[in-house]
């Protein structure tokens, strides 16, 4: 279980903050599976959370304070984050009561579904009554410019993929602990919309316009000084028939210097299309090595993050032990820390 | 000189046609090379075109007869199409009275410009009281759905680039008229706004939001018999620090059975990025081949499309035969056509 984050905060850059503290709100969910944001939420921001709100009749907890959105702007919180991803992405019309009462009680209000909130007439007319805020996790900032490929000062590490949902986000979150533990300047830059609740800023790559992909990543990491590390989280994978030209245009425009390769033990075929076969590890680093190279050509490969959690404990060491020998390199599951993932935090930093 | 397009027209498929034949606006140009959308579409599109209108005091001329717009759409016209394509993009408001006039004579607008037209209140009021169209011709259709990465029928050739600008668009239509000529059953694929405005339809790809620019290349060509051709325009380049992610998006939505690299004689580094040297030709077939087989196992590199814009006759001849000797395939300048480029057309359909 991950512990309370230490500082997965706001980092200086052009993007503007989200409004903090949170109040995380799990609507009427009855399955913990759909509201694995607010649990990201609790694990990696913990202390901007300063409770949970829900509808009457829901069933699932983050063991967060249940606190009204009066007592939580009382205690400081600034919006309330809708901690629901449910199938759809839908806000759902019974949520409206409790998201107008937050509006009234000062909360701006955060949503990082499909659906948004300012396409809801109510809430429209609320906060614009109010003159409270309905944002957006998923729309791009403003401004974006076309990559300019200039080469930018500080270092820099993107978590890259055989596939989508590997474990990018999570790799990233945990490096960026043991980092700040060690003492290193390291935060991590968001791409996707749990990451961008729980960094309080970043942008949410795949929906910015293809023309603007990489120059929003060159947006999201800026010039930093010399011994300063931004952390980046990955998006799909140069191998996937629908993904692939945001994975490059992420990797052109975060100009890493250090990239982690993350896969899932026993996956073998891409994730919802079943006829591409995953590639190996071996070609996803080439791969990635060679077209990073373009952008900055000192990146380099330090180790790769295998998502264990379908195997036991035992298996999954024999198979992280079998799989650094055979590629000569650290490899390590950030869920299951340990030795195995101080050596691959190590070697990022080498 | 392009001669008048033989059948550069809309193809079937699932985005809806623009409004068509065209009057061509000039506005009040008074430099050619911004009338370049004009001249593009005189030469490619020019039995769709019944002829041009200007504001007074525009110093520019396609050739084709001037009709006013009610002229126009008395002779057939059913839409006024802005040829100017100045810095910056804008509107002109010295144009509006003319796009007021179009409006009122019973045709619709189409723009390609960076502004757009439905911005602009007095158009946008006259067009909803005439039930007239504003169409931005960079705007994407609705319903982009994700690439499934399914392969598709028919024959596909996409266009691809050691750079922008090196002809890729102009190299896709001079293969469809030499396809066309000898009998093949092929259509021009438009990806940018000049070639959207001369085919009559397609997808601005770099305006399509990234997680949708593979979809978006996917919808572009859809299935087709076995003996059609889909000849796709390409946009940007694999190795562009801004824009490789759409070239990737494209060439992996795009399927293509075949590719055309192309090139610009002595261009040495990137346009706009002096920093950036260009890769080889050789590079651009190999990365752009083993990028491609993701998605079309079957992928293939016909010949190279050879800009030689700024070399004389005995220069660019020269050059040709050289650098066909030197990668062993058809090597051609689709502008000065003649027997090379022959035998490139008929490389691609082997």
């Amino acid at each position: 279980m991950p512990q309370p984050a230490r500082s997965i905060q706001a980092a200086p850059g052009a993007i503007e903050p989200l409004p903090q503290p949170y109040l995380l709100f799990l609507g009427d969910v009855a399955e913990p599976a759909y509201a694995k944001t607010a649990f990201g939420l609790r694990d990696w921001a913990g202390e901007r959370c300063v409770g949970e709100y829900a509808c009457v009749g829901a069933k699932v907890s983050t063991g967060l304070r249940y606190l009204t959105p009066e007592q939580a702007f009382a205690e400081g919180a600034r919006s309330m984050a809708i901690g629901v991803a449910n199938p759809g992405g839908h806000i759902s019309p019974a949520w409206v009561p409790q998201l107008l009462q937050a509006l009234e009680a000062g909360l701006d209000l955060i949503g990082g579904m499909h659906a948004r909130l300012a396409d809801i007439e109510p809430l429209r007319s609320a906060a614009a009554r109010l003159g409270r805020r309905l944002l957006d996790v998923r729309q791009p900032p403003p401004g974006i410019p076309v990559a300019s490929g200039r080469k930018r000062s500080g270092m820099r590490l993107l978590t890259v993929g055989t596939d989508c949902a590997v474990g990018k986000k999570y790799t990233a979150l945990t490096l960026v602990r043991e980092w700040r533990a060690l003492g290193v300047d390291a935060y991590f830059r968001a791409t996707g919309q749990t990451g961008i609740l729980i960094a309080g800023q970043g942008i949410a790559l795949d929906a910015v316009v293809a023309d603007f992909a990489a120059g929003a990543a060159e947006m999201l990491s800026p010039d930093a000084g010399a011994e300063h590390w931004d952390v980046i989280e990955g998006q799909g994978s140069l191998f996937h028939p629908a993904y692939a030209g945001v994975a490059l245009a992420l990797l052109h425009g975060s100009q890493p210097d250090v990239i982690v390769v993350c896969h899932a033990a026993g996956r073998e075929t891409v994730l919802g299309h079943p006829g591409y076969p995953l590639p190996g590890i071996e070609e996803t680093i080439e791969l990635n090595l060679r077209l990073g190279r373009r952008t900055n050509p000192r990146i380099r490969c330090a180790g790769v993050s295998l998502n264990t959690a379908k195997l036991d404990a035992a298996q999954a060491e024999r198979l992280i032990a079998a799989e650094s020998e055979r590629l000569g390199c650290p490899v390590a599951d950030p869920m299951r820390g340990g030795e195995a993932f101080r050596r691959l935090a190590q070697a990022c930093l080498r």
